[in-house]
């Protein structure tokens, strides 16, 4: 197993949860990287609407290999949301998955929902996650069902018998959005054998909580990228109101150029807006 | 001239200067129109940090374009900052300009600063301001000079010549970041015989200061953009520390993908993450 690869890994049995947040762009993922971030993910709303295409479809496949080669460079562990694998060919979708696997990246997530909100038979997502885990071993699947985030009855059964048929087809994490209460958390992580990842919510439990039901991973989804937009809106609502303070925490100009490799010849702080 | 670019030539002519918020992405985009603001521009810092580039050099010059045909079917005027054209050959940034004035762009930024810190000749950027107005007459071309953002000597008497130069070539309006002084600001709209543009600073005059002394137009900059930054970074290390309250404005996923054309089979309120 790659270095790299066996890092990742082990972030998901310390005795934090890792906390993956999500980046959209380049400038979010140095920006989260040179925060101490020892891993990031990818969110595909993020990645689907910085480009202005529709999430949950193969439209994106081709921004989020761009966005994956621009990140690979950075100091960071990867983890790759590639949405269902924009394909329901799991031949195509180890290819795709080979190729990101080819530029650094240690771990993708890949799902069960449609995006016309239905979920595809389980039998499907666990032969994609086969095709990719016998093209690249090393890298990280974290197998996600969209059983709660999509409402379907009964989504503890039918979460517990995907996961089952997932790490059956070998994948190393499942992913469990939408579930909050800790006492259905409690029972995911007892009954399923491998880290449990979930996605962060606002004024939901925290991660020491997370981490007493026994969560493994917690990921913030599309919530950074959603905060990033609320608050350029709310600076421009505020400067066409009259005007506004400066806010807290602002990076400088130069603070943003850092995140990026430097111009030939450019000055250190270079000084344009 | 084309209605497009009369209407946004006009929103220099107004009562209240014209705010000019700059986007980055699709989203930012697409969110600042639909937040009302009938203009907006883009940020050539943003671009670049989004796209892991240096900013102020050539590098980013295919992204700015790819950028300009993401935003053109957007409701809104838009505006595109051209740094330096990329070129210091005037007739090749005239075809850049060619390309982005095909797709729908009302107007550029267009300025004499360099990636490395110094001005060009006022004649450069005159001769590209003239090639430029040459091939396309109604796009509404914002020269920028950098005589204040990049600290020359005598900074009021190099903005009056060089402005005097880039009106006599052609410019439509005079952008002159780096001013804050309100007094400052009544010399130069007064010795400026062409709409004012300045850069907002936080903290610093309003609109209905600025618009008292005969400032035409407010741009944001990279503000919007370092804005976000900082609020997904805040929000990684609120949730890093242990857990946060739900943000107040927070779009939700179905207003975010709103944002973008829907997918072809796609639940109106598509609940992915």
């Amino acid at each position: 197993m790659t270095d790299r690869c066996a890092e990742f890994r082990a972030l998901h049995h310390a005795r934090r949860p890792l906390l993956l947040p999500n980046a959209w762009d380049h400038a979010s993922a140095a920006a989260l990287a040179r925060r101490g971030h020892p891993a990031i993910g990818t969110t595909s709303l993020g990645v689907a609407a910085a480009a202005g295409r529709p999430d949950g479809t193969a439209a994106t496949a081709g921004e989020t290999l761009a966005l994956a080669r621009r990140l690979a460079p950075l100091p960071v562990l990867l983890s790759v949301d590639v949405e269902a694998g924009f394909s329901d060919d799991p031949a195509t979708v180890a290819g795709y998955v080979t190729e990101l696997a080819g530029l650094g990246v240690v771990g993708i997530n890949l799902e069960d929902g449609r995006a016309d909100g239905t979920l595809t038979e389980p039998e499907l997502l666990a032969d994609k996650v086969a095709a990719v885990k016998a093209a690249v071993p090393d890298l990280f699947v974290n197998a996600r069902t969209d059983t709660w985030w999509l409402g379907v009855d009964d989504p503890l059964g039918q979460t517990l018998v995907r996961a089952r048929a997932y790490r059956a087809a070998g994948a190393d994490g499942i992913f469990v959005p939408g579930v909050v209460d800790p006492a259905t958390l409690g029972v995911l992580t007892e009954w399923i054998d491998a880290p449990v990842n979930v996605l962060y919510q606002p004024g939901g439990p925290g991660l020491d909580k997370l981490a007493a039901v026994g969560v493994a991973r917690v990921s913030t989804g599309s919530l950074l990228f959603r905060v990033a937009l609320a608050a350029a809106l709310a600076t421009a609502d505020g400067v066409r109101a009259g005007g506004l303070a400066a806010p807290d925490g602002l990076p400088s100009y130069a603070e943003v150029q850092a995140l990026v490799p430097p111009a030939p010849g450019a000055q250190p702080d270079g000084r344009l807006p």
